[in-house]
């Protein structure tokens, strides 16, 4: 099964393609769409959108899967995510493929084994489960990658983050070892 | 000129096109777009979308014109907002015409002459320079043609509401003019 996840935002929108069999992910294909703070909203509006569907028909995968948010700090910056996360959104519906959503708790619990994990503790962890070489960047492309593992979990452990709330205690277990490890290795 | 005025929201988005000299407005079209609150929102998102541009190309206007809004009192209802201005935004820039902006503020002061004015107010005022029998229904289209009223009066007074901060002096008189005797009427 290959994935598609996107960690949408107005200045960077993070994309990232993985094949997985449930357990083992492969990387497809990652990246971000950049879109100058000082260029008007609409426009950018255009190139996260129109690069989207690109990217989308380009992984050929068999889902969409978008990081949901439900708070944000201030409702300025909230209203002008949301329009990037709008025009993310519609991309992912117009491929005609099933579009999922799940939380940023919902994603560190998945990837992580942690619901409140460090965002760089969820990044080394995507690097480990792709068997990468080195951290994927820009950061933004590890964020849209963790999003397409947290499906891959999800839906290879049999059973959905969403509805479960947390990951099975088996998958819990191993991921907490391997952050435990990873701690490790980043201490000098 | 043809204006195309919209009034995003996520369960209904107003849109209201009307032809102008810049003083004298005659109503084209207006409504809403209705997406069930019930619904979940990837799919309302679409049809937003899609319906905008294809109002958008059966209006035919020359510009068109979306309500701008910098505050939002709760994070939450702001982040849901922004996805639906999001695609309205986009469905406007994808029709290759110039996409302008006004914040309430710009809208009331423009159209009633007061930028705390009351949405009845404003929705009156709509009435009677479009010389319409009744108020446009819904209410959503009749703030969407409010949005393209401000757009005419901005631009057919040779000045813009968004660089005056508020309208000439001798378009603001006969409004207030206008916004009293609508009070009078209203009192039974």
């Amino acid at each position: 099964m290959r994935i598609f996840g996107i960690d949408p935002g107005s200045i960077r929108t993070g994309y990232g393609c993985v094949e997985t069999d449930g357990t083992r992910h492969r990387l497809v294909l990652c990246g971000a769409i950049r879109t100058p703070a000082g260029q008007a909203l609409p426009p950018r509006l255009q190139v996260i959108h129109r690069e989207l569907r690109r990217l989308i028909d380009e992984a050929a995968p068999d889902c969409v899967v978008v990081e949901n948010l439900f708070h944000a700090k201030h409702a300025r910056s909230a209203l002008i995510l949301g329009h990037a996360r709008g025009v993310a959104v519609l991309a992912a519906v117009e491929s005609g493929l099933p579009v999922l959503e799940y939380t940023p708790a919902e994603i560190k619990q998945a990837v992580v084994g942690y619901g409140r994990a460090e965002k760089v503790q969820m990044q080394q962890m995507v690097k480990l489960l792709l068997g990468l070489d080195a951290l994927p960047t820009p950061y933004d492309a590890a964020d849209a990658l963790a999003v397409a593992i947290c499906h891959a979990h999800a839906s290879g452990a049999g059973t959905t983050v969403k509805a479960a709330g947390r990951a099975p205690r088996h998958l819990r277990s191993w991921r907490h070892a391997r952050v435990a490890d990873l701690g490790r290795r980043q201490t000098p």
